[in-house]
């Protein structure tokens, strides 16, 4: 899956996500961008609505582990248990999700118990970022729970 | 403003809030409901996507104070400053996200902090629910800031 494919993934899956613009900029293994325009999101002040500002960063986590997941061929059901956001700056422009992999340990940990119990979550940090700077930071916590032979997301 | 007035402020300035399909459906002065379809909202498990669900709480807690605010006369801008869900169960139907007032001491705190500097912040709890029963809870923190005469939200 090329990133374009990503995006319409989350568009046909996750039809909202057309709404707010959300589009996959990058992955490189260790983190993903997730962005959406300021237009779409627009709130009473001209500034980012905050229920958009973290829908997009509740997708960057979950972008990040679903595309992990899937590199390491683990085939699993992936949910949000927890999300908590602080906004630090109304955001005035178009704005960016940067979803941040665990230290190695936690991931390891995490696949290990995957694999023991068919269940285990994560905890995956966001930053919310304009051109402005940073104008948010997001914990989202994931569950992922194994799926079984022949069974679809 | 009656409720359909409401709900048609919320569509016009946040404009999202039109595409999640939130409807404010109930507002006593002590406590606020606003409806989501199940359907513009779905994510990949043909349940609720929990950026929805939080940005349907976020209205929720954001709504309650306006409308409190306007009635009693006072004039401010409101955004939120921390919001934080916990996802109980999966959603599998319309769902609804419903705000309480905080305790009349807090609130009566709130609104002399307000007036006497300008400035206060409050947090609200929301119920996220379902026919199936409570699916989430939803904490926002929102900060008021008075607006000077002439200045418009």
């Amino acid at each position: 899956m090329n990133l374009p494919e990503v995006t319409a993934y989350l568009h046909e899956h996750i039809p909202i996500t057309a709404h707010l613009g959300a589009r996959v900029e990058s992955y490189d293994g260790t983190s993903v961008c997730l962005s959406a325009p300021l237009e779409p999101n627009l709130n009473h002040q001209l500034t980012a609505f905050g229920g958009s500002v973290s829908a997009l960063a509740i997708l960057s986590g979950w972008t990040l582990l679903h595309l992990r997941l899937r590199e390491q061929g683990i085939r699993s059901r992936l949910v949000i248990q927890k999300s908590a956001v602080d906004f630090l700056e109304p955001i005035e422009g178009d704005f960016r999700a940067i979803g941040i992999m665990p230290p190695a340990e936690k991931w390891e940990k995490f696949l290990r118990t995957l694999q023991k119990f068919g269940r285990a979550r994560i905890s995956v940090l966001s930053r919310i970022e304009s051109s402005a700077g940073t104008g948010g930071r997001h914990e989202g916590v994931y569950v992922a729970v194994s799926l079984r032979e022949g069974e679809i997301v």
